[in-house]
């Protein structure tokens, strides 16, 4: 849907929603796409949600429930905690399964048990057994229903056998199993399409597959599926048996995460602060954070406090503080986010931790030699006292290149304590950043004051 | 490949070629994926990267090229700068016409022209015709390979026609047009392969298609596979004409882009810049930034300037200067953060700009006021002057709702502006929250200096 006509259509279902006119609502929408009718949801607050879902839901349970399943896992488990047992029951039979396990742990947990033993049995007992898989792993986002026949199956038999099974959502290979259901092989539907008709699978497959075990972390197995230009990647438990597919749309998701993710725990925000929430759950959720700030920031005004003798002395050096500790956080974060992103698709390994390290050093030399140079010339002219250039210059060099080195070490050592190598990085550097920037400005003036005023 | 393992595939290919041990090389390597070969090749310099090209291309020039489409554009340019033209222009007859248009712009332009002469016509027009759109639109990123036939066809022509043509590289739907080649159906490889042979495609296709054309932007492309769950896109031009398809994991490299891009223009670095560049280059590429983050970052002192004065009375001010200010900074950069990836994954316009903008004012007035309290009463109680806790604690309110206001707005008004949301936004947003941090702090003092000291 374009930008331009979802702006009206959400303005109208706001209308009908708060006129009460549900057959307006659903003239409306019973046209479009699951995935319109869920963007447009995510512009509405909780209450029309609910008034939205419940009339798709009367209308055309099948839509409702796609249209729950396109929805952040947050947002339909806003949803469905309003909704009856049965009538969630009902919902989760239609939608995938690991869907159902992306939603279900989001619920109170008496609600879980309940919903899990109203539901017939092979759903039930499908998300049952991915919720068993540790969050973020391939286990738990994959799914469990795909095509896969034995070796000896010849390609009429599987074609038969495939619309036997009835339409597996976006199947787009055929996996090959051996006897003990162990992956031994993959063809692709196009492949099948050509292939004569009494061939065997195993004449035709592809043995040199990809996959991925029910425990790699999420972030590998999308990294897979992307450098393989894959579009869905099978999932075998410790004896490679294969037990799910995780399909390229689900990995999708997975890259929108993380990438936002990344970026969130940067700036020390949770994961889940949302444009549509509340304030207040905003509120709620950031000042954790900007307590902890607190700490990071107290360090560098105890560095100033021991120099306010100087400081008394020569006042001008306030005009500076900000400055020096500016430039340095600039560069400090551009060395951050080279090093966080490099490590996120993949490209940062231990081997080349030293080599990036000693290449941002230079970098932080390089660039604080030009900018010291041009900072503490200009000051050394405008204030006609070169020896403050000369320290404004070198209290610039000293800082780039402590950005340099703690922009390149944060990330790391983050990820070395098996942390995220983003977790509130920004606010560890600009700790470091202003108390360096501080103490070589202040300290460089208070050796030198006698040559300084 | 696994971490572990790849660390030892790099370093003995390192070592293999600096030994000058080709055939070893060539053994060690002929049996991995062509993507796995780039991934080696990203963490090596630019002389061994010729060096394994060379080998490879002598050996099998097929894996070679496909081993050069898997790189980076910027890589993949820099190895092509150094061949032959002749050499050139065979490697890209081999590869996808969508990934020579992508390196080619790359190249010097007398270069460029020669390999498009050089080239056999077809393939050479494919990319002429690719070239002539707009970089980062659907016309750029499109593959002019797939499986199109007349709606009147029936499926088993429809198969043999398909046969006909030989593989099309990741083909997973076949792409109906009437007469005049307007798209007017769509039907996945596995309907085809369920379909009765004499039926034709008109009465099994699905109409409701989803397309884009040409001149669509590449993140609006990848937004609405990633919304929809595609693994290609169809694209047309401005009469409704099949002209190419975007694959998925074209989509799959814009994602990855736009978040590399958002998460460094928010940081002011070149979305080129890499951990495996020279430390001069990368020392070209932010330089530039940092000089004009010298500009953004010398409004802050003009402000501390006009309050020398104060600060001479009252120099344990200096002490709270770096805590005001870098509050600002971080509570600001949450909102950033959240209004540029909102703006990326396609959640913020501008009927919600408003609302985005409310809210974050009243988080930003709702933590202020936390934060605040709480370190104006510390200081109220350290210093025992009640006064200059007053002061802080409204200095750290007001940083706060400043930081709120223009961490919402800079992103907005870049985009208003047709910028890029990201661009440049975290040293703005610095130069605003610096400045009215110690404006609102230095000022409070100047006019309450009575009171303090």
């Amino acid at each position: 849907m374009k930008v331009q006509s979802q702006r009206i259509v959400i303005s109208s279902t706001r209308k009908f929603i708060n006129m009460g006119s549900m057959t307006r609502l659903w003239n409306l929408l019973k046209n479009f796409h699951a995935a319109d009718i869920s963007s447009v949801m995510e512009h509405l607050v909780t209450r029309e949600k609910l008034t939205l879902f419940n009339t798709l839901h009367e209308r055309d349970s099948q839509k409702a429930a796609e249209v729950l399943s396109e929805l952040d896992e947050e947002d339909a488990a806003g949803i469905i905690r309003e909704l009856p047992i049965s009538q969630i029951s009902d919902i989760f039979q239609i939608i995938a399964s690991d869907d159902v396990a992306s939603i279900l742990p989001l619920l109170p947990e008496e609600m879980q048990e309940k919903i899990l033993e109203e539901m017939e049995e092979e759903p039930s007992g499908e998300v049952q057994e991915l919720l068993h898989y540790e969050e973020e792993t391939a286990g738990r986002i994959m799914s469990p229903d795909f095509y896969a026949l034995n070796q000896s199956t010849n390609v009429s038999d599987a074609i038969t056998a495939m619309q036997l099974e009835g339409d597996v959502e976006s199947a787009f290979y055929m996996y090959v199993v051996d006897d003990g259901f162990h992956l031994v092989g993959v063809i692709s539907l196009r492949q099948l399409l050509f292939a004569r008709p009494n061939t065997k699978l195993q004449d035709i497959m592809t043995r040199d597959i990809i996959n991925v075990r029910t425990d790699t972390d999420q972030e590998q197995v999308a990294r897979s599926v992307a450098d393989y230009n894959l579009v869905a990647i099978p999932v075998v438990d410790e004896e490679n048996i294969l037990v799910g597919v995780v399909t390229v749309d689900d990995v999708i998701d997975v890259i929108d995460k993380e990438a936002t993710e990344d970026m969130y725990k940067m700036v020390s925000l949770d994961s889940s602060d949302r444009i549509q929430d509340s304030p207040l759950k905003s509120i709620k959720k950031r000042l954790p954070f900007l307590l902890l700030s607190l700490l990071t920031a107290s360090v560098a005004p105890l560095v100033v406090k021991q120099f306010t003798g100087t400081i008394e002395k020569l006042v001008i050096l306030v005009v500076f503080m900000p400055l020096v500790a500016s430039l340095g956080g600039i560069a400090g974060n551009q060395t951050i986010a080279i090093i966080v992103r490099e490590i996120a698709i993949g490209q940062a390994d231990w081997m080349s931790a030293r080599k990036a390290l000693f290449k941002e050093l230079m970098v932080g030399l390089g660039n604080g030699a030009v900018i010291g140079l041009i900072l503490g010339g200009i000051t050394s002219v405008l204030f006609q006292r070169p020896f403050f250039g000369l320290i404004i210059g070198m209290a610039i060099i000293i800082n780039l290149f402590v950005a340099a080195l703690v922009g390149t070490l944060i990330p790391l050592i983050l990820k070395l304590l098996r942390l995220d190598p983003a977790l509130g990085s920004v606010n560890l550097l600009t700790m470091c950043t202003d108390s360096i920037g501080f103490l070589s400005l202040l300290g460089l003036a208070t050796l030198f004051l006698s040559k300084l005023s």
